[in-house]
């Protein structure tokens, strides 16, 4: 059984743009609104946050429904983590997504300053330097078997890429035009060298990238 | 949680027809050749009886791979179990799947013939008659919580359409025209008044269209 790297539901601007300029504890997109980057995912039926039994379940639902199918670890860069740069001042901040984080496994974040590990629900958090090919060594051996998933941002997708260890991509562009930010591409054809690539437009007004290897 | 009924990888023809006429042994789905009909599913990595590690990752892949996701029990016709047709005569036919059927849930046979239940790997073979709404009921019971996939073929799918039971519907249409056959619909637009519609071309060159409940 072969084990992936996957990226999923990673949203960008129109122009490419993971997040805007400006990124801080009150702005996590910088001056990007999420709420137009990432529309799509919320409104659907196997959203991690819903409650209320209703939503879409048409091709957007598909996306938020697979997003932890067969996923054993997440690796994530530090500017998703957290608005924190430098060495780590206290250890209070654990994250933006309160006391249960929807990842549920071990999760890996990038940085090059020490911190311990701690858990949160159903996730520990791992603080982890080295290669992109070390970390996701790391990653792999605590997946015990299943996907690994690589949750952005922009500038860590990018280190993954270039080592050519990412084996599946989903990326939704939406009309939003940034101009600036945490850029993944100037284009999706930019990829299509290594990837196969389907393209599906959803109704939500989001275009679904798919990746996978050549 | 809502126990749903799903319609999943339901294939018909340009015009409609998910079977041909003169179904028989040698020829499961009549006049229609199957591997047009159904092309798009085989060459997907996820699909059920790949063992290679190849097959394509793109849109077709998230079909397939969700085709057992959360599915506790399938219902299916007696024409989709095989090509008898009134009392069972013996009861060496146990399907078209050999000793391992994909299913791996209970699996609730439409028939008015009276039949004994029997195993065969994962799946127990139930062979029931009663009202779509009898058969739904325990078929959800035995589903233990989780959905129930009714899996075809068109007459069925249309008993429990008319009966208002089905929640959600992913049929694929192929550009083959049948001209006669068991018909699902004359355009995918007839459900348009009772569900939410997506619609999803393929690069494999199906179109994959998604229903939902308004």
């Amino acid at each position: 059984m072969q084990q992936l790297l996957r990226v999923q539901n990673f949203g960008v601007s129109a122009d490419g743009y993971g997040a805007g300029e400006g990124q801080s504890l009150e702005h996590p997109f910088g001056h990007a609104d999420p709420s137009t980057l990432l529309a799509w995912a919320p409104a659907t039926a196997s959203w991690v946050y819903r409650t209320d039994g209703g939503g879409s379940r048409g091709l957007d639902d598909y996306f938020t429904r697979d997003y932890d199918r067969n996923i054993g670890a997440e690796i994530m860069g530090r500017n998703k983590f957290g608005p924190q740069r430098g060495p780590w001042e206290d250890h209070a901040w654990q994250g933006w997504w309160g006391d249960e984080p929807p990842f549920r496994t071990p999760a890996f974040v990038l940085t090059h300053h020490a911190r311990p590990s701690f858990t949160l629900g159903g996730t520990t958090f791992h603080f982890v330097s080295g290669t992109p090919a070390e970390v996701l060594a790391r990653a792999r051996e605590a997946a015990d078997g299943r996907d690994v998933r690589l949750g952005g941002g922009a500038q860590s997708v990018r280190e993954f890429l270039d080592a050519g260890l990412v084996d599946t991509l989903h990326v939704t562009v939406s009309a939003v035009q940034l101009g600036a930010g945490s850029r993944l591409w100037e284009s999706p054809e930019e990829l299509d060298d290594r990837y196969h690539h389907d393209v599906a437009p959803s109704e939500s007004g989001v275009v679904h990238h798919l990746f996978w290897r050549r």
